[in-house]
């Protein structure tokens, strides 16, 4: 099936691009809420399930066992920018497992935030692993690794104990199975696994609402979701939608972006999970789309309506910062 | 309409994004002779027509009375990274018409070369309107302000000399139709107006050809396409599309990418013109699609051949270098 359009770009009286996708809306009991466009089509999650993958360090106890702040738990939910206060919470959580940022495995690359790589430059530094911006789901997976009593090495490789717990964790929670067959190699070098959107909603669901899933892990997905509610400049960064969302919902919405245009959400006071996809990878499309759901499903104070409704239709201005159109929703996602 | 998928992302064995579009490839009789999607749909070409936005600049003379040297031609055509040589280059065509930086109404933005924009960084500088990739054009537009002996001042508006000028070279390009209510402002401040990407393509196969064009503008159309195919790092810059395409390609392929996914070309050899628009607007979609269009339309040398397949579709790696996936014609674009 095609699916629909969800989001404009238009310039002068006209549209100029379009984003097509899909969404999944599911309840705590798995109940379908809202489907738009195909949604049995495999999606793969990416970095939108890093606060999944971080439960096993929670609930295991090993989080507490390395003494682990908010902001650390916060940042190993994260996709952050690169910014110095998150390069120095990475490296601070791997040295309360006796680590430092040579055992990483998740590569290099020049901070995603703009203003923070050309800081870098310009003390006229290099990056390091700690940059990337899954440096704290991997130091998260080296203190599970540590904790558990393995050796950290090889913890990106499908085998290793690491991601076999991670891979029990995600299984649990969507429902969905996470087989060779669907797995591709992430950005970070760990598998993804590609699951339908209802199955990554209801995960988002379950890890809201606290149903449908084990005490313990009931306990981890409420202290990752305070600590993130309370540090959501760790989970991104500066001037970027998942921090901005939460700096104003907090505990109302836990918000999560992953590569290639998907991004997901629990709303706990509804019991809803969130899952999108923009078919043609853009995260521009997805963040209209995820800033839609929220104003349409959650009731807004007007200090929360003035942060949202810009991220939900925002200008496009040129580089005079003259208004040249904007994005919005196309009529398919609000009708 | 529904337009069809062009070009797929995979991950692993699966597709992880796609992206839809619109071709046309037009002959310089205006003859079709393909088309993919919605062609009717009127198209912003942003940046795609920044040599026919030069060719009043040259067919007056104005670009020879200031001695402009090839590559200050084909920098009035560029989108370029802001690396220093397209800054020097920018602020020599400027000097050449007695003006300087301070006459340029683009706005500013950091280099859009990720190595440039640090580079500068690293010098502890700041961008001036020079590093805007939209520089040379705009240098040039006020070469042919002063060179028609108006005051440059307010140039890029739809009312000034020089945008009136431009508007009825567009006009007699394409066919089409430049008028106030199919028309945006651009990213640097100047009027873009949408047409059908047919009329578009004519344009590119016409400015190719030098066929249904008046002999001063066949002189000028040959005069930019020979400065730029001698100068393609002036057009975008290092590692960039366009600059890889014509560094192997020379005058055998004039190409231009605009912003929001639009990719045009001339293919003077077959007489043809090629216009694309990714609905997305994304510019991964419309470079693969026009690596897959040229390889389909000119028989390739080996040398040519092994510069473009790779452009056509290349591999996916990640932060470790791991090749994860490709991008990849999709099979509606090769049938």
């Amino acid at each position: 099936m095609d699916n629909p359009f969800l989001v404009e770009v238009t310039r002068g009286r006209l549209v100029e691009s379009r984003h097509r996708g899909s969404v999944a809306v599911v309840d705590a009991e798995g109940g379908t809420v809202l489907t738009l466009g195909d949604v049995e089509r495999r999606v793969f999650p990416r970095s939108a399930v890093k606060a999944f993958q971080a439960l096993p360090l929670v609930e295991s106890g090993i989080a507490d066992k390395f003494g682990l702040t908010d902001e650390e738990v916060a940042l190993a939910c994260a996709s952050h920018s690169g910014e110095p206060q998150h390069v120095a919470t990475a490296a601070s959580i791997l040295a309360k497992a006796g680590q430092d940022a040579g055992c990483l495995e998740c590569g290099t690359h020049w901070p995603l935030g703009e203003a923070a790589s050309r800081a870098l430059a310009a003390r006229g530094e290099q990056p390091s692993q700690l940059h990337n911006n899954c440096s704290g789901k991997h130091a998260g997976f080296i203190c599970l690794s540590c904790g558990m009593g393995d050796d950290p090495k090889g913890y990106v490789t499908a085998q290793h104990h690491v991601q076999r717990t991670v891979r029990s964790a995600l299984e649990d929670l969507t429902g969905a199975s996470h087989t060779e067959d669907v797995s591709g190699i992430d950005g970070c070098s760990i598998p993804t696994y590609a699951i339908p959107l209802p199955a990554l909603a209801f995960g988002f669901a379950k890890f809201g609402a606290g149903v449908g899933i084990s005490p313990g892990c009931k306990s981890a997905a409420e202290r990752i979701r305070r600590a993130v509610a309370q540090n959501p400049f760790m989970v991104a960064g500066t001037g970027r939608f998942d921090t901005k969302i939460m700096e104003v919902l907090r505990q109302r919405a836990f918000v999560k972006s992953g590569a290639e245009g998907v991004h997901c959400a629990a709303l706990p006071e509804l019991g809803y999970g969130i899952a999108v996809k923009a078919d043609d990878g853009t995260g521009r499309a997805s963040e209209i789309i995820m800033a839609n759901l929220i104003m349409r499903l959650l009731k807004l104070s007007d200090e929360e309506h003035a942060v949202i409704a810009p991220l939900a239709q925002p200008a496009l201005k040129n580089w005079n910062g003259i208004e040249v159109g904007q994005l919005r929703a196309a009529p398919d996602l609000l009708p």
